[in-house]
């Protein structure tokens, strides 16, 4: 297609869920709006859905559900994926790419294992595949990776990415709740779905993660080298022994560039629940929130903030990378696709340098701090703070570690397991966010 | 140039301040990398100074202190102007799109003015305008505004963009201080000029003003079009009597849409130092912070933050420009340039529904409330608070309004400054960021 086109761009939708009703909505109530942006109409050729006998207050004309057929039309320039799932998304999105059709997609399960594949298509065919909306929801944070800080070097990227468990550990420090019925109340307000797991076990945290480890460090991360900890054992002590050392529990997805002393570059990235300073911007996203906290060499510490789930706001997101696609298919040229040319090994988690919070319950008698510290300074680990609570059978000891390689802490957990004078090990987090 | 070309991408750099010689010193210590990213390595043709004796740490071969010979060297693919003013940047800028180069700048009181001759410019060129930088220094605003929005309908604007007056306010609201006294620590501490005007009366934050405002509504809005005061008449009082209502006091730069009940839509641009509540996000954004908030309907309330200004963090923002540039150098394409199809009028700050925060020293005698009151309600300004403070000769009273027409709240407070029972009006602020 020439310059100044005036040929409608033909758009495909795959998937009429929460966010595909609303892109469908977005795409006809601001058509003239986004005709100006764009420089041609975009017009949609068809929306494919499971179930066609299902009311949509659209065309039914529109409706089929054969999207491999939708995807094959020649009058398609550009198809958003909404499915959700690896297949057929998987299929059909490289079918789409190369016949020459850009892609919208906020799949995050697929691009977590297959961008790779996927943007090789795309760089083949040269057409765009976007996904800005595959990483929290309308919150520009994939684009200002790859574009806004292309001149920089990305050295850590944290987040709070998964709304679900975001909303439970806030609703838990605010009022003291225990998990499982916070859960059973998220799933009530629509916050959580029936089967939890792939929020709370921290997948979905952890493929976006892989995601932004990839475009921070041009480097591929698949969902499998992303280390993982999900919020189920996280109780209402955690959370009260947190609020003790000025700290609230979140759920975060980090991604960290790991300088050797020889210079040599590794790859972290990893998911768990960890204490965070009550001072730390993360700290203050309350529910369904996100926010992406990355630090770069130059740029210094940026934080991007808002709503990270829901069908309006991931809709956004979607239309912005549609009306880039769109444009391109006008005017030519098109946005940049991964890059992996750093190829940065991906640290083991035991390597990785963290602080550890460990509460235990300790017997009340003379020298149990004496030996309790002795296992971790065999271990060349150093005490940031110590704190002994109640007394008798509820004597508790909280030690907050500094630094250490991860594999150390571990053992020490598991060597304070095995002593007589621990009763019981009853929590560990880590504690990220500061700057010891 | 065609795709996979190996050519180099040729650079000249107009300026060698803070933000020039971060620029030189990325491009060379990060070589490798940019290079990669690119596709083509990036090479330093010239960088144009005013001062050819002055010693730069770089090879004085690539010195010039003639502008208009590097832009119009045919070996130069991109010019990267980081002088400031308005002349000569504007003809310089212009020749260098005419002749088929992009560029990056972060010159805002160029583009605050120019961005629509420029734009149309490098449109006929078909080249890049890129000028991430010109607004809160390493944040991505521009392009997250231009690009991840593009599908969205953005109705608010509103940040903290200057460094200087934020760093003011701050310490104001921190140790209690008077204006004069902290603008001279500002200085001494590198964080006010020599002249400070541009920064205290919010001639910088009017001209960024004007680039969000023109970028968020797709019109063309020039500094002219910002209403615009600055924070030298604020006071310790203020202050305090901010804190006393759970508030503190920025300089925000606003761009709003405004929709009349007929549908008929205006922007407005303002710049002004504003109560805002403590509970709101702007409110802890302390020192030379920056940061922007943005509301768009389908996305609603987005922030990014960050350094806005410093030599790393800007030179940040202008090498993702750069890297972006020569990337389309190098694979075609070009990204988004200015869009102003909806042409949206600009409406007088009076017709500006904001709220107000007066406090006035009255006479200490019955009634006075009363008669105040009046004048409020009389122009159908509703109020929402009043506190009264002190008594006898420090009798205060400190009203804070509903939402009204500007012209009215401005006319009313003419009036009480005539009336006998008020002394004087000691004290006139907007207050902003809150849901009433």
């Amino acid at each position: 297609m020439t310059e100044n086109s005036t040929r409608a761009i033909g758009v495909a939708i795959l998937g009429m869920g929460n966010v595909g009703t609303e892109v469908v909505r977005i795409l006809t109530d601001n058509a003239a709006d986004l005709t100006a942006r764009v420089g041609a109409p975009m017009e949609i050729r068809g929306v494919a859905v499971r179930d066609l006998g299902k009311p949509r207050g659209i065309d039914p004309a529109l409706l089929t559900d054969k999207p491999e057929d939708l995807v094959a039309r020649e009058d398609v320039d550009i198809v958003v994926e909404l499915m959700g799932g690896i297949d057929p998304p998987r299929m059909l999105i490289r079918e789409a790419l190369q016949s020459g059709k850009s892609v919208v997609t906020a799949n995050k399960a697929l691009l977590a294992d297959y961008t790779g594949e996927l943007a090789t298509a795309a760089a083949t065919a040269k057409v765009d595949l976007y996904f800005e909306a595959a990483v929290a929801g309308a919150i520009p944070v994939i684009r200002p990776l790859m574009q806004s800080l292309a001149g920089d070097t990305v050295t850590k990227v944290a987040g709070i990415v998964n709304g679900t468990t975001n909303f439970i550990l806030s609703a838990m420090d605010a009022d003291g709740s225990d998990y499982n019925e916070t859960l059973a109340e998220a799933g009530r307000l629509g916050y959580a779905e029936a089967d939890p797991t792939a929020d709370v076990e921290g997948y979905d945290a952890a493929a976006k993660a892989a995601i932004l480890a990839s475009i921070a460090f041009h480097s591929r991360v698949t969902a499998l080298n992303v280390y993982r900890e999900g919020i189920s054992n996280i109780t209402a002590h955690d959370l009260a022994s947190a609020k003790a050392l000025d700290c609230t529990v979140k759920l975060l997805s980090i991604c960290e560039r790991i300088v050797a002393e020889d210079g040599t570059q590794r790859i972290s990235a990893r998911v768990y629940p960890a204490l965070v300073p009550l001072e730390h911007p993360l700290a203050a996203v309350n529910g369904a929130f996100n926010a992406v906290v990355v630090e770069a060499e130059n740029a210094g510490r940026l934080m991007f903030y808002g709503q990270g789930a829901g069908g309006a706001p991931t809709a956004s997101a979607v239309l912005g990378d549609l009306v880039m696609a769109a444009r391109n298919k006008v005017h030519g040229g098109r946005g940049p696709l991964e890059s992996t040319y750093a190829s940065l090994p991906i640290a083991p988690m035991g390597d990785v340098r963290t602080r550890y919070y460990v509460s235990m319950r300790v017997a009340d008698k003379p020298g149990v701090l004496s030996t309790v510290a002795g296992e971790f300074s065999s271990r060349n680990i150093s005490i940031s703070t110590v704190r002994q609570e109640g007394a008798g059978e509820d004597a508790r000891l909280v030690v907050v570690t500094h630094r250490a390689p991860d594999a150390a802490l571990s053992e020490t957990v598991a060597a304070l397991e095995k002593m007589d004078s621990v009763l019981s090990v009853s929590s560990v987090l880590r504690l990220e966010g500061t700057n010891e």
